[in-house]
């Protein structure tokens, strides 16, 4: 019985030889190399190819081998076998680098002292106070809290809201459909990192930039999305940056990846992209935990992370 | 008997709004208009021109109203009267907003992904942990402690190093000349908040950056100095950044300033600067702080924050 990596998008290389050397004892087949489907018993995947799964008699359990599931439940013909998450302390220090990077982007405006620098300008504008500045955070799962949490002790306001309640002593949480007109009349940054499900999908549109804070320190809200693509509609985006609904947007995630040529994001002034890297998973990191997971399992343990297949996360 | 503001390089009108609105039972002269020199009691004081306060006979205190105090001792007519550093939460919070956002920026490689975005080119590298990046934060003041502490908080390893010994029990802590080349050995990235005084002039040149780690994340060490200009060689942060002794550099502070329009900083491709803007300080913040002073000395009290004259901070 063995293992298989299935692997889109990454360098597939780098988990190969990181396996190779954390489990000696354990075989695996590499996707799309997999000669003895029937041998297959854990997958190991990231944006796994739909179908291929399905041509595995005997597999026991799905690994996700980075943030979230919605990669994994894509495919329509998933066998009905426990998904597990990755739940890593790894995966939430590198998310809130990149969050706590992009507000402050945003806050200290050094998109314009670049270009002040560019035009050998000297020259002071101002500046906030990080009091001032509301940040909030759509989405309060692991990686949704550590960001809020650090921004917080950065000394922003920060307000969160996710789908279902949640209680946090240091983050004035709002939940459901109720609170987040609410919410979102209180924003000025815009920070979110919700599972992409049905319930979400599309939530960042046209309609959700209008309700947005238009009076913070910066005029116009900030959108930064580094949960998943499909929780944008990036036409509504462009159109919000056009008619100053939005001033600037950060986006790590997009409705197609990789971003396509054609996209007018690549040059908007008022855009910044980076290549889906925001929480980037280490090979090492991740596969001790899913071999950790595996030997629990195997010894009639309960495995952590078990993803609820009706909720999506 | 009145308050002098004595402002150069800012914008004087907003002290004086704020100063009027703030103690409107207070006459005060502005600088250059001193009418009645022998009526100033206290100057409030931003790189004032030298020997204009050795024209105000009965001067009783000098107040610094931004971080630092050496573009007051640098007035070589200076009356001997208390000088009363200006401590302000307001400022630590922006001083690591700065800091952390450098940090970052060089941390996540956000140029290398500011020119992927500008090539079209949608490309991840290779992404250390913050647990592998190493911050030295020379100047553990109340700045450099809150920067520090901030930085640690996001996951990275922080030393600290000052000229007199400190004992933090967060922060791995060097000191004087014998802990310095152990600081600088196991550091990555140089954050340089320390005060300017004879003992720190131009502390921060070749021999030193030689000193800094090279086998850390970023291959290069990289600076951010946010403290003074005259800490600072800038002929030697141009040439090693040329001989690969440096990779990158942040600087908020110049030698002159503003910086001249004939230096290579503006355009050289690993250097960003910033206009003295780190921590920018809020005139009604830093006056509210300095009157309330005003009031516990006129009321006999002692006041906090006096400079000792022989350390120069």
């Amino acid at each position: 019985m063995s293992l298989a990596l299935l692997i889109n998008d990454w360098d597939v290389a780098a988990w190969q030889k990181s396996l190779a050397q954390l489990a000696p004892d354990r075989a695996f087949q590499t996707a799309p190399d997999i000669t003895c489907p029937e041998d297959v018993r854990y997958a190991l995947s990231w944006k796994p190819t739909p179908g291929q799964m399905a041509q595995m008699p005997n597999l026991e359990i799905v690994f996700s081998l980075g943030a979230g599931v919605d990669h994994i439940f894509g495919d329509n013909q998933l066998p009905n076998v426990p998904v597990v998450r990755v739940i890593d302390p790894d995966l939430s220090v590198r998310m809130s680098e990149y969050i706590v990077l992009h507000v402050l982007i945003h806050h200290r405006k050094q998109r314009v002292y670049d270009a002040f620098q560019a035009d050998g300008k000297w020259k002071e504008i101002s500046q906030a106070a990080a009091s001032a500045m509301r940040v909030g955070v759509m989405g309060l799962g692991i990686l949704g809290i550590d960001a809020a949490l650090k921004l917080k002790n950065l000394g922003f306001q920060v307000n969160g809201w996710s789908r279902t309640a949640k209680n946090l002593d240091e983050i004035n949480c709002y939940s459901d459909a109720d609170g987040l007109e609410e919410f979102l009349n209180q924003t000025d940054i815009l920070v979110c990192l919700l599972p992409h499900t049905p319930a979400t999908d599309g939530i960042l549109n046209f309609k959700l930039f209008e309700k947005l804070s238009h009076d913070g320190p910066l005029g116009k809200p900030v959108l930064i999305n580094a949960g998943r693509g499909g929780l944008q509609r990036e036409a509504d985006i462009l159109s919000a940056l056009e008619n100053g609904v939005l001033g600037a947007a950060t986006l790590d995630v997009f409705e197609t990846e990789p971003l396509e040529a054609s996209s007018p994001f690549w040059t908007h002034p008022d855009i910044t992209i980076t290549p889906h890297n925001a929480s980037a998973s280490d090979p090492d990191t991740i596969l001790k935990n899913v071999l950790r997971q595996i030997e629990i399992f195997e010894a009639g343990g309960t495995m952590a992370n078990i993803v609820d297949p009706v909720q999506g996360y």
